[in-house]
């Protein structure tokens, strides 16, 4: 029995060691996609405990807990500190083969020098030596940030954000910079409660009057410009599907109209609504030279019980399963034959998908850039050994796994960085067994090269950072 | 090279021997989905053969040995048992690969004493031997569920059953419990031949006049109460999606009207009687306190020539690929939302939607109790080491492996209480090899409740079974 | 670590050693699919140099070349030979767990002679010894064919094909055979361009006027007959899904005259106007005792820019993801129920498929032949060591392995038939490892039987060939 997850975890060959220690290890990180708060970064305050940092925003640990049994007012509700923090361990125990329990014990071990494993048993007593780190140490934002070797922060942003907080940590002298990223879902999300003050805010924002669909895809474009002015260099974006369908201005008005108006939409006039505003913003952000994401198959909000008492994000969604191939590839098409096809990213969170993106990338490649079009590492639900080697198997089988932009967090806490880590150590694995096993090549040149390329190198290439 | 199939089968780890031996192989036996007849066990009758046994009803062999080209005749026909057997034989040998292959050989193995691999050139010398275990030992249903541990045998009953087998047996000083599950598919299968002939005879058995939708729903609410007083704690249906269509009571009525007179519905209309009825009964299992099983996916009766000569359930059903996601979380929501959700087990014969299923789970799961939502074992088609495996690592991923209720067998043969060691050698195989590892911490204590919960008592809890 | 591809490659287990040297290796092929030109092996050239044999007709090359970043002009533009090669090297050595990456070194090992790892620094020596071989040996398409123990290559041709070369050939005292297969594709895609011009080809070569849906039907079965004459016995027809829509001959032939006009169709126009020719040619294939191979789920020509300047087939095609299961069924039934059908291999280009076409099968199973119902094996994208292994485990899992007529290249290249090796020490290491592991008895003389059916026995069977 090998000692529990100790050096070499999941390091199962001399190979993949080697890859680890002597490339992956030492590079640092480029998170190009995170949902940190700019705001906690540059305000930078210590957190009061462990259970603050792990259990006041993590929807993942909630999800765990609610699943083992445990009452809500453990999870997001008037339980103690200390309560939370033994609840959650309560939990962790039988999250036999989840992510959770690996990240939990990584991040015990990396930043709080805790390398007993977490149960009931021992709950109190962690969490009694992770709070004398914290109080004994530096837990601050900006220092986990830079303790964990991270040079790219990319935060997630709405287009009428202010963007005051970026704007305030470029001036700081950091080892690190924090960007923004463009995120217009709620420009997108016409059929949603709170899209008509959406739209004023954007007016404002913008310094625009918004009275058609044009003046929307104007009002956003403003923004991006803004955005870019203030470093960002990304859009994000998420879909159910990605929807092609086509209508003339006359129509896209009267379904806006309809929106403004709060009345029910079909859903063909959603993804007309939504066709024709990421047909102009693909184009701007080609303009712009941004690399667009596109987040596919979330399925939000599906306990209306408990989205009224807690609200979005708090561990109530799941995974989609729509038919997604057809209209992505019409929405790229579209934009490739304008010559407006940007830097693309294609996420999916359903793995039933993952051979219809890998295979979608082969249909837009251009010399451009290095694997211009992109699969987006597993995410989310994904974000899994299983997951994460499903979707690195699908690149290489089916793309070019040496030129891939790597991990991001997709995260809410500062201690986070550590799935960096888990995501190197299940990259080298794979490697590394293809290496010893004869069927890759080892020409430590190449093999370096395409190491370090996957973990940080190709993701600052591709983003032209630095 | 390994010896074949001997005690350290599908073992292949220290820590896997240890689980599977010191915990897992000890645990009795809580089936609680099959199709075992409840008439059968009570009558008690020997086996003439193996054939009989083995042959008599078994659609998973007899496809293995179609597929291998032999003819129906030695599958369903006039062909002799030794006939019969020695084509099984012959079929299987080739059936490298197949789950029939391993649950033949365990059942050669533990009930019969054989431990001759089975193909064309031993078949007559097995079905010899075979043969005089039948006659010299007691092969009858209850001595074959009393030797393999079983304690709760969960049989699958229409709600117009009389269930006097149930009764009768339960009068018997039986070292095991043979309990009803209520299973209404024919009460919502108003597209079906016999559909208006079913509303008679459930007239009939709940003793009310049913002129409406409301009144079936009366008719099964009082079926319930009396498969409930017989002891039943488990309901059962099968879709190959489980739709959310509303429909206002008059609209529905007018449904139910022209299923009565034997028009064709339109599939919206099949969905909105399915979804009002299944609604109706869930709340009805949240107030009795029922686990609700819900079988997804399998596409039934395929071959119109073979349904007509040889009916239902012979072996020409196979695997759908309906979308499933976003009518089975609206389902479960509006059960929730009025806090009627029962617990609920949801299982999928499409292995494309373990993502959907086990993501699904954590929407809906609270305290009362541990995995309320389960993520139901890989079933018929995916009851393989692969299907399994892939149930476990997504559940695990996904969920709380640790609250998993395990396996039930879903068989219609007395032997197959072999697919339980089957189930549990693959189990320890998983979780013995993430422990030797160093992916889990080993606390014996804790590893312990794990193994022995998912194999029985996590079962036994979640039913309120003891 | 193991040496890079050497002998034992992908063989990690003594049986599987075993099984690959002692049975599969000196397996003849039987090719019983692919996309060869007659022309060229009538013609016998010797090819220019490497770039010519790999690079001028080669999309996975192409797209793995776009896919790293490589401009247009050294996939199908007008560079040098060794600056394509060169380019092709450079794109290949980012292109670990690539399938190209292990066909291109056993091509260059088993008809180059040539051991060294092909990447940017050993591509111009590579290109000159490759060209010396050339220059050198024999790399005409005969000798290739016949070198690689080769017996039957199945073309794949239109209809109005004259099949003048598989005369010709035919006539040529060859140590293989070259057959022609039916691919009515032209006939079928009536909502292409150039459809009318097709059915005049057609009227032409089958001497028929076209003047109704029936008289297309007739035509077609007259150029089977012809292509049955010159040795074929296969057809083959790819669809995103197989459709089952019926109409009546009023209404088909409605649609049929306004495709002739170049009008838009409705997909449900198009679908009635497949399905009911399909059922014409299924039921003619089963008269002539005739395979239909049936290719499910490529979505192609995604790239409009693309197309109109390189055409078809140069790479810019990828994965759908329709449902596939319930047509299908209905159309397998319906000619199964009249007694029609013929001898089917139901290929998918989606992995989520897999268990829908597995379990497909059985439903219409019977003894005309051993698995009369085949699942093709891993095809395109998926001729993958994932893809291969998934395929080959589905239908371990869901039908019978045993009988399994194996592998085709699916290729346009003569050295292509590498991939018959690749597969083969796949296969076998998938079953050694069963063996090894004690999960299947080891026979002699049935795992021979098994594995040289596999590789090329069950096919020649299965297809009546000699």
């Amino acid at each position: 029995m090998k000692s529990f997850m100790d050096k070499d975890f999941l390091l199962d060959s001399e190979c993949s060691k080697k890859l680890y220690f002597d490339f992956a290890k030492k590079m640092p990180i480029c998170d190009y996609h995170c949902h940190l708060s700019p705001k906690e970064i540059y305000e930078n305050n210590e957190p009061s405990d462990i259970s603050q940092l792990w259990l006041s925003g993590d929807h993942y640990k909630w999800r765990a807990m609610r699943s083992a049994g445990i009452e809500e007012k453990y999870c997001t509700g008037d339980a103690t500190a200390k309560e939370k923090f033994c609840a959650f361990a309560r939990a962790l125990q039988y999250c036999v083969g989840n992510p959770l329990y690996h990240w939990a014990h990584l991040e015990l071990q990396r930043y709080f020098n805790i390398d007993t494993p977490l149960n009931e048993k021992t709950a109190e007593d962690i969490f009694k030596k992770a709070n004398e780190a914290i109080k004994n140490g530096d837990f601050r934002p900006r220092t986990l940030i830079e303790k964990s070797n991270v040079k790219y922060v990319c935060t997630t942003d709405d287009p009428i954000d202010t963007l005051e907080y970026h704007k305030l940590l470029a001036k700081e002298n950091l080892p690190f910079k924090v960007l923004p990223s463009f995120r217009p879902d709620k420009a997108l999300n016409l059929n949603l409660e709170g899209f008509p003050e959406y739209i004023k805010a954007l007016e404002k924002a913008a310094d625009i009057k918004i009275k058609s669909v044009n003046d929307i895809v104007t009002a956003l474009c403003k923004r991006a410009d803004y955005f870019n002015s203030v470093g960002c260099r990304i859009s994000d974006q998420a879909f159910d599907y990605v929807p092609f369908e086509t209508a003339d201005e006359e129509e896209l008005d009267a379904i806006f109209n309809k929106a403004l108006k709060g009345e029910t939409l079909e859903q063909l006039e959603i993804d007309k609504y939504r066709c024709r505003v990421m047909l102009a913003l693909g184009k701007k952000y080609s303009e712009l030279g941004w690399a667009m994401e596109i987040h596919i198959g979330a399925m939000r909000n599906n306990n209306a019980q408990a989205f009224s008492s807690l609200g979005a994000d708090t561990g109530f969604d799941s995974v989609g399963d729509c038919e997604i191939a057809q209209p992505l590839s019409r929405f790229l098409d579209r934009l490739c034959f304008g010559g407006h096809l940007p830097k693309t990213i294609l996420f999916n969170l359903n793995d039933k998908d993952n051979t219809v993106l890998a295979t979608m990338l082969g249909n837009f490649q251009s010399a451009e850039a290095e694997s211009k079009i992109q699969f987006g590492p597993a995410w989310w639900f994904l974000d899994t050994m299983d997951g994460m080697t499903a979707q690195m198997k699908a690149l290489a089988n089916l793309g070019v796994l040496g030129k891939f932009i790597g991990m991001e967090t997709d995260s809410r806490s500062f201690t986070s960085y550590a799935r960096h880590e888990y995501f190197r150590r299940i990259m080298c694995r794979l490697i590394g067994r293809w290496i010893e096993d004869g069927w890759y090549a080892y020409d430590e040149e190449i093999v370096k090269e395409i190491i370090e390329g996957i973990c940080y190198n190709n993701a600052i290439k591709y983003f032209n950072f630095e």
